[in-house]
């Protein structure tokens, strides 16, 4: 057999043993390879990586309007032989963790959130159609069953994206989208959809491509408070959502580790 | 086979077949599986994670002696509904990124590292004896040369990482271990050895587990001064050495975006 077809072969017989990291048998068979922290779906040999970070500056859209980074510059290259910047940063700028600390008394800070948390299967909800008619469109109870129907279980410790399309626009005012009313319209997780991650899923993460796991109108910031102080974390700002397939990729977390923060700018990329 | 025994034999299959990814056939094998920008030591399917990433905070010790990071929370959980910090940051702090433009008047920022670049075969040469018992000591050609005798050629687009067992010593004075004479001795890169990975080799990436690619008494950072301009990059202060093999991980390199960056802080894992 050439080495591609071996590749490929290698890659269906991982994809159809799925069924059997999902059980119990698991934790055994990594103990047995003598694994820690083994993510299933790394153990499916992956081929390519997306990257699904945004470049941010001064003028990268934040939640609050304000830039989210600036810089200074105290050594440069042809005064002192070598480049260095200081860097102020709100911690929720760019593509970026929302820790549970972040909307809680005592969560979880970005540091603390485990290593196997941070390298989880990926499921993709696509709501790109629908936003683009209706740019407070939210994720749905409705839009979760119907990608369980096509795609099977929601895995264990999955992060659940929301794909609105809304990637595109970070360079103009469509991404905040601030309309007469003067509130923001982008679309978000619906606290249904929330609730349903948490009571009937064991998905560990949920990320968007847009400012806030909330759609832009919400002023109660109902998904905020039902999923991070329920131990879980989010990403906003994500990136590369229209690269990756629908199930199937991995997502590895580089969430930053500054000690008791409440998330901030991280660098992620899709094993796909 | 048991799936076990499939996954193990399916991983020295891969291992195996390493030499055929070196060649330039691996472009065209890789454009045929649709994957680009595929790092070969994916292919060989990963089972576990380690985190390579210290936690830091203002006490973790800095090249130039001074705090790396302070925060200041301009919403708290209690007053706000929410906890918020703004970071100001060196880039130059914690487990981190020394992009090109660091040591170079126009080299490539962090933000323009290509994706291929931060999804590396991961090398270790372990100099933990020898440095324990002089802290100045250097990775030499000869460390080099022994390395590739028992695993084999350093891999193109290779990160090659020092083991020095500097890691365990971020909490006391021992990691920065100024001497009577005023000077850091810690250890580091010799510029021979940097030499020789430039010239004899395709590796991309360097990474030490100390405060800086150069050892702690070096007043000219040749190696940072060879290596940098050269369009490699650098990673200083990474953990997690004596938790992966010497040769077959791959090396995951969150690295920041922040446009034109001189390197900043990187959440970083080793898949083994």
């Amino acid at each position: 057999m050439c080495d591609v077809c071996v590749m490929n072969t290698v890659k269906e017989r991982m994809l159809s043993r799925r069924a059997f990291f999902k059980t119990g048998a698991a934790a055994g068979a990594a103990a047995t390879l003598g694994v820690t922290a083994a993510p299933p779906a790394m153990a499916a040999g992956h081929g390519g990586v997306v990257d699904m970070t945004h470049v941010y500056d001064e003028a990268f859209p934040t939640y609050f309007g304000a830039p989210g980074i600036s810089t200074e510059q105290p050594f440069n290259f042809a005064e002192h032989g070598f480049n260095l910047f200081n860097l102020s940063v709100n911690e929720h700028t760019g593509t970026h963790i929302d820790a549970p600390l972040h909307f809680s008394a005592d969560g979880a800070s970005v540091d603390e959130i485990p290593v196997s948390s941070l390298v989880v299967p990926l499921c993709v909800v696509d709501i790109a159609a629908r936003a683009e008619g209706d740019a407070d469109a939210q994720v749905t109870p409705d839009d979760l069953t119907a990608w369980m129907a096509d795609h099977g279980d929601i895995p264990d410790g999955a992060c659940v994206a929301m794909h609105s399309g809304w990637a595109g626009k970070t360079g103009g005012d469509g991404y905040r989208n601030v309309g007469s009313d003067g509130k923001m319209h982008f679309p978000g997780f619906h606290i249904e959809a929330t609730r349903m991650l948490l009571e009937e899923t064991g998905a560990g993460a949920m990320a968007v491509d847009t400012l806030s796991l909330d759609h832009g109108p919400s002023e109660t910031f109902d998904t905020h408070y039902a999923w991070l102080p329920a131990g879980r974390y989010g990403i906003e700002n994500l990136a590369g959502l229209g690269q990756v397939p629908a199930a199937g990729a991995t997502l590895v977390v580089g969430a930053p580790t500054h000690r008791g923060g409440t998330g901030g700018p991280a660098r992620i990329f899709a094993m796909v």
